[in-house]
């Protein structure tokens, strides 16, 4: 039975999110102050430098994950006002958060964190992973819910992240493996945990209407063009940040044409499949990531393009429905198609790329992701005895292996985590509706010039 | 009883925006020139990197006010058109109209102003008073009105500025005081002058649809993403623009999650409100500018910001409701919420910073809001006995009483101004519809494909 | 008789766009590597450079390409959705095919070309062609035909752009006279030779509604924004980018307000027609970019921008209508208007720029168009006696008439091509139509809530 919506522990939102801002305030009291340079005239112009070089990249991956990635999610067409403000939330709440681990756990020197926008930066891409899980369960938990799995992905994934890159030196530039890699399959375990075995029909409201896709066509468009600063915001400066750009550029270009070749050919009457199109043209983007700044042959940027974008409609078509019947697993997004089999598939390449390339990489590799991480970039040259491009193509492999049982492992704990009662989930009739969670009139999209007057005497009253 | 559309005087309209046209084109024939840098290799260098240090911010600033707050405008269902366009047209006007008026107060040397891409900027930022005021009347006010208001809002704000910033020496780089709280109580002081003591029912189209509170939201979040750049523009490039930046992300990220709790606890049910979180999202954006960059540490940006949303919110809430009640005063936007009374704070907050933090500010503050500004930074040090902390906090006070006083008494008079017959305010019942103004269909949302024939052969066939 | 949709020759688009992307593949693994420089710290600061002052500019075009021109095409209430992934997909392809084909012309040294960003951004100069003539036929044609027009269009444009810029030295900083008027004769040629002399009735589905003005006036709006880097990214760093900046702001600015005078001025109750805001209001920016960089007085912009859009909306509202009455010709988006009108104003306006400022231009004016173009900067200087001024000038009517005559015989050639049967233009009826080429539902806009059951079992079932 489903319970009436004034039922729900409505309270807990607004604890749990003041309490978290709250300490969040004390925390920062304590123990964070700016990263001030002295006052002497060249460090100015350094960090002046600085800023006119990340600033600009900075904007563009905000862009991305605010409009582009909130829009993307507004393909449910009565939840749109819910995936754009949870999608908000979260980022917000998760940066916040990221930004106190990696505080506690990378920055802390002489009892002070020293902020900076690189810093911001980290924790904004430590963001984004919990903005993809959220694909997997998107229209059916709780704000609480989404606050919550938040809470525990984002340590998994500083952890996963430690691993990967410092223990295991994984050269991961674009973050395939560490974020769109882990992000996929936690929020797949979540996503299985949660819902468990029972199979439903398909909700009335989970269906897209043009508009509705054409708003999430839009995002994905945002997304596509700024994705090239996503990919090379961390690369070294020069010729290697200039490659990741053309390889990143490259990759998408190829992704977006063999999406419609592969679309239309899989599709009745040759017609597209809007969310293939959504999707698609983002896969070689994911894959690129990984191999972005290594010294590879354009070709195989456009290879790896088209080869993800293959893979991600193929999955749509045939891998999701077949997961949703076989193992009763949801994936409203298809995050599965966008972020893990073309994940998967740039790990793949990396350890190709590294392997025919080993020589010739090496030089010019680099790694910022994290400060600790500067050891990776010397993995090929340091070492040049021990193992060289065939350990650090192990190392690929053994980086995509903890990526992948890492979040699920976390995933499913974090999704068992989220059955307690006291979340909230909504019942599933209740599902994919705004009304749900904001004071938005039900969503009578086309009132004649009658029924307006009453409209307006139901709603919005502070407005006026 | 309301006139028949046909009846207003619709020339005006043309009459005025040509003449306007065509004395701005007389006075940049007789006055303007560009300043070109002599043609030194040195120099060629200088003006290059000026350009790539401000031109970016630029742009982001720009997307900010025609896109971002247009769409921002846009939760009228039935007037977004007429919300864009208007904002739009507005920014073109007054950003001209203030170029010429500062090149007449400030520029003026041997007979010609020198134009270049930081003029520009500060006409910008002079015309963004207008697009904020205009959220006071928005879809009660024609065209027209629209066009006279910014005519007579632009030199008020400049003497205002002129006062503030030159004489007071008022710190205030992201234009807290100087820009928002002046926009705001000028944009009250037009809609109390302008509508009077009548008090009327809601009006049936002033009401939201969750699809025009989508739009909205996506223009809030736009402008949530590009205001780092607002404030931190005119900041000294290095540490002080940093700091701005950073000061400015935190507060508004406090906003984000600070405004969900706080309308989840004053709603019904815990809903929350669209209202709340178009609005009180920015909230710390208008607050954080007067102090972004002062040498204050990181906790106080996050405190600032949650405050700000705290403010908005329950303005939404409680003191719109009441200052409608009790002053008759209409605030179609809520902008005394999301400019006056953040606006408010952060003008008390600098009191605040100045007084603490006034021996580490002093140093590192930058103000080159204009060119004459330059004085202000030497305050706290070129007269380190007259005053010092104290007087300059006694400044940021002061500051603040003029843009409240000089913008009610400038707002006032524009407004009574506003009611001349000829400016043709549209009545009542034809308020908040687009096809006041446009050649639009009326709002039939979704004609059945019978309807469409019709429909089609009643419109803008040169479209065709 | 209007066949059946099932009867569409549909495997010929993945056929076509497979074929064609493997022959990339194939020409990028012989041909194509990244132009790396030596591992010098010197050169690895210059590539730093030369990414940071390029790369926000390509940025913001590839918003303007991808995002703003998208939207803007979207004005046609059904067919929004394959505006959108037309003009993303042709972007794409074109760019793609610019880049062989400029690749084998220009860029051939030792058997290889060397790719960079400079190389993607003309490369994508040359897709803009594309995107712009499509206008003329937009609703109407098949994507096959489509891209077998980008196919034709690309090597047109090539040559064009070899004759107007190497042979004769014009100068065209903003691709006015090379892009805007070539691309809108080029589909306007396409457009005759197409549809021949069929004069049809007004399609029910080719009218605009409320909702899709909106979203293409936030296409305008996004364009309006961006178009200064557009014009800006070719110029050489320093004033002259700088002066192109300004002139270009100053022209659309002024764009902006004229066409409200003049829309106002011409239509019926002085209401505002949409198309001529979405369309004026660029106006001034095709015009400005052939002089943008030239060393002219800040006034010449204004009046450039105002004239450009007096003569667009005046094209939309007479001669629009007159060249279907009298040629037949069909120009969905109204391209002549916008493009071509305002294209040759802009080369007229070149022409007297010439002649008036002939010795100050000639020192700092700069082309870097393309590698090749490098001569046209010296055509004044390095020729001093060989007619100077009054030779640029000729070269200027010369190159404008070179676009116009090559560009209507290529389209009408072109035209004549897409009328083979295996390109399955679709009939009459079914034009204007997203269901035709993508799984979308029927535009039934507002579904019930009884109804929307229903919907949900029709449609994308691999989403859930």
């Amino acid at each position: 039975m489903a319970m009436p919506p004034s039922t729900y522990p409505r309270c807990l939102l607004p604890l749990f999110l003041g309490l978290f801002q709250g300490t969040l305030l004390l925390f920062f009291a304590l123990f964070v102050t700016y990263d001030e340079a002295s006052a002497q005239a060249e460090d100015t112009n350094l960090v002046a430098n600085r800023v006119y070089s990340t600033f600009p990249f900075f904007q563009d991956i905000q862009v991305m994950l605010v409009v582009g990635l909130g829009l993307l999610l507004t393909f449910l067409p009565r939840y749109g006002f819910s995936a754009l403000t949870h999608n908000f939330l979260l980022l917000n709440f998760s940066m916040q958060w990221a930004l106190v681990l990696q505080g506690l756990l990378h920055h802390f020197h002489h009892g002070q964190i020293h902020l900076d926008l690189h810093k911001l930066l980290i924790s904004e891409f430590a963001a984004v992973t919990v903005l993809i899980s959220v694909g997997a369960i998107l229209g059916r938990a709780s704000t609480c819910q989404l606050l919550v799995m938040a809470t525990c992905e984002i340590p998994a994934y500083l952890a996963s992240e430690w691993v990967i890159v410092t223990c295991l030196g994984v050269l991961d530039v674009g973050g395939t493996i560490t974020i769109h890699v882990f992000s996929c399959y936690f929020g797949l375990g979540v996503s299985k945990a949660l819902f468990r075995a029972t199979q439903q029909p398909l909700h009335p409201k989970e269906t897209p209407t043009p508009r509705s896709d054409l708003m999430s066509l839009v995002g994905t468009l945002i997304l596509w063009v700024f994705w090239p600063s996503f990919v090379a915001v961390l690369c070294q400066p020069g010729d290697s940040q200039h490659r990741a750009i053309l390889n990143t550029l490259l990759a998408m270009s190829a992704s977006a044409i063999t999406t419609v070749v592969t679309s239309s050919l899989l599709e009745r009457e040759g017609k597209l499949s809007p969310g293939h199109l959504q999707n698609g043209s983002l896969a070689g983007g994911v894959a690129i990531g990984v191999v972005a700044d290594m010294a590879m042959p354009p070709v195989a940027a456009l290879a790896l393009g088209s080869l993800s974008a293959v893979v991600c409609v193929l999955g749509f078509r045939f891998l999701t429905p077949l997961l949703g019947r076989k193992l009763t697993l949801r994936d409203q997004c298809g995050i599965h198609n966008l972020h893990g089999l073309p994940g998967i598939l740039g790990a793949a390449a990396s350890v190709v790329a590294v392997l025919v390339a080993s020589k010739d990489t090496s030089g010019s590799r680099s790694s910022q992701l994290s400060p600790v991480r500067g050891n990776a970039s010397q993995v090929l040259e340091g070492r040049p005895g021990a193992g060289g491009a065939g350990g650090q193509a192990l190392c690929q492999a053994a980086g995509l292996a903890v990526a992948l049982g890492a979040s699920l492992l976390a995933g499913l704990l974090t999704g068992a985590a989220l059955r307690l009662p006291c979340l909230a989930r909504p019942p599933e009739r209740l599902c994919f509706d705004d009304s749900l969670y904001f004071k938005i009139q039900d969503q009578a999209e086309s009132p004649g010039p009658d029924s307006s007057a009453e409209e307006g005497a139901l709603s919005l009253k502070e407005q006026v």
